[in-house]
């Protein structure tokens, strides 16, 4: 087809900015449609990539998963969690459910209008566990002993169902320490309250030291999708100090029992610092040892919501709380959605319902 | 009233039985409201019985149990909680719940028609927490430094309600180990996974270890009111083995890690037999400890879900499970009623509206 060489040259220029908008879009949209055919198309693994397991997990037929309330008898695991390539975890049933809708929703997954999202792990009356296409969304409670049992669980559950490569992160709330509240931690490294990157447990009456270090490359892709001129969140990285007590592992005046002053404190939490410690949870070291032993790669982003150099009560109002525990949302949202879809997904899914696949059906 | 010499000395007899049981029974009620009334005319007590507590607690105002979702400016505390004298916990909200509508049934309380009992630490997100009279009833999670957060908060609020010497008690699962899953177990003393009767927390770097050893007089009180003649379960005493991780730490070889043999774990399991240890659990060690710090008497009575010398998989079924649990609840109900109703109390309150206090009014 010829040019109209009449036509007015304000009006060309602004038709070639709008085709090119379109091939740009339309590329993305052929390579998603790749990406979901080579998927598709590849042969069943017939085994996870998952590695350093237990070896009589095979002789366990079937394998009860307590604590989630599923079992290998009842459930086929490859068919209902084979898909899975994400696994977040906070600490409450509550947020980890917020977080799968907005999941759902920033990758295009729609639910059929006469479901809802199931707590999957409902028998097990301990922990929430929602399913949104390949991303699972799991509370772990509080603490190393909680997150310790939810993740053996789960490693187990990637076995059997084969996943392949999955990710898992934990999206938690944290103490932060000399940064503001409502900063988002990634988290370096974790340490134990001795500051000791691993992860100790008793066997057998014998102290095992597993290492706590996280997967270096997950850390920089994460905060490379921060975006510090147009977030209206700061995001930073350092070190997490991993403690069993809320209260007086954390220095805080503000427990049933304290034996030191604030003087001590202020010069313990000022030595933490100066060792690039950002900030406290309960989880991590736990949570980074047992992914990184499963040879899965795993992270660590928390909102800080206090900042523990200036206080020990957590008085920040419901609405700030609220709005806070999105800004780790969005970080791994953007990481979920860049693995799925391609760098620099801009597309609003909303506006296209044929390029939506349905779940829940 | 002249006595009828012409009578039946067999209706006599029958008269006279009948009379001394009416006279037993008006005895019992009488004592109970002297024990009322005595209650009711104490002036109210200036401090709780707790000792050893945090000197800065009287400077928090106001004071925020952010786990529990309560806080000192918003609840009077001695108005809402200053009657409890008893605080019994477990691992999950639905078991503690029924608990509470147990324990309510018990003492004869009686919710008003229009009312059902209410999650008062729903705002924290993390606990549950009912409250049936001078019952408090609460879910503590998984592990130490979950059931850790729960006590200062419940140890924080007992203090600015002004209690009165409250017992604890820790109404739980466990794993027994050589006793038949549905056996309740009462801790004689709770042991560290090094076997040491101590809780370990880090502060400020520094390790700090605090007894876990329990009230003998209140395991014994609970013991007595075991019946082995007509309890169609059995209840037992010994030591509990408390762990940071259900799996390797309990030397289960169905974990999604396990580097030990099934000859090891036996050789362990039974030096744990011999040392004269009943069960595994995963809070007892902070429970005592942190009960035993605030001078509260404290106790743990935990139902064996499974014999850990027979396997590691709890596959009993959830019939089982469900009747189980009612075991321990049954003999701290015994306990609860023995100490406000008085000892061989048998009456059935649901028979005597006008006896029934009204809560939730």
């Amino acid at each position: 087809m010829a040019g109209n060489c009449n036509a007015n040259p304000c009006d060309l220029s602004r038709d070639v900015c709008q085709l090119k908008e379109l091939v740009t879009t339309q590329g993305k949209q052929i390579g998603q449609l790749v990406r979901h055919m080579k998927t598709g198309c590849k042969k069943p693994s017939k085994e996870s990539t998952l590695k350093g397991l237990n070896p009589c997990i095979k002789c366990l037929q079937p394998d009860v998963l307590y604590h989630l309330g599923i079992d290998t008898a009842t459930t086929n695991f490859p068919k209902t969690f084979g898909d899975v390539r994400f696994v977040c975890m906070g600490g409450t049933a509550g947020r980890m459910e917020r977080f799968a809708y907005r999941i759902m929703k920033e990758i295009g997954l729609k639910l059929n209008p006469a479901t809802t999202l199931r707590n999957m792990a409902e028998d097990g009356h301990r922990f929430a566990l929602y399913k949104v296409g390949p991303v699972l969304c799991a509370s772990h409670g509080m603490g190393c002993p909680s997150v310790s049992i939810l993740l053996h669980e789960l490693i187990k559950m990637m076995h059997h169902a084969k996943c392949q490569d999955p990710v898992f992160i934990r999206i938690g709330t944290c103490g932060g320490i000399g940064i503001e509240p409502g900063t988002v931690c990634i988290t370096s490294e974790a340490l134990d309250s001795m500051l000791n990157p691993y992860y100790e447990i008793i066997v057998q009456g014998k102290v095992v030291q597993h290492s706590s270090k996280l997967d270096q490359c997950l850390i920089n892709e994460l905060l490379s999708l921060a975006n510090p001129c147009e977030d209206d969140f700061d995001t930073v990285v350092g070190k997490t100090v991993c403690t069993n007590d809320f209260y007086e592992t954390q220095t805080r005046l503000d427990g049933a029992f304290c034996d030191y002053t604030n003087q001590s404190k202020t010069a313990y939490l000022q030595g933490l610092q100066n060792h690039g410690v950002i900030n406290f949870d309960m989880e991590s070291t736990a949570f980074a040892a047992l992914t990184s032993r499963a040879n899965i790669r795993s992270a660590v982003v928390s909102i800080a919501v206090i900042n523990r150099m200036e206080g020990d009560q957590v008085i920040s109002s419901p609405q700030s709380l609220s709005e806070w525990e999105k800004r780790p949302q969005e970080l791994v949202s953007r990481y979920i959605r860049k693995v799925m879809l391609g760098p620099d997904d801009d597309s609003d899914t909303d506006d296209q319902p044929d390029s939506n696949p349905c779940i829940g059906e």
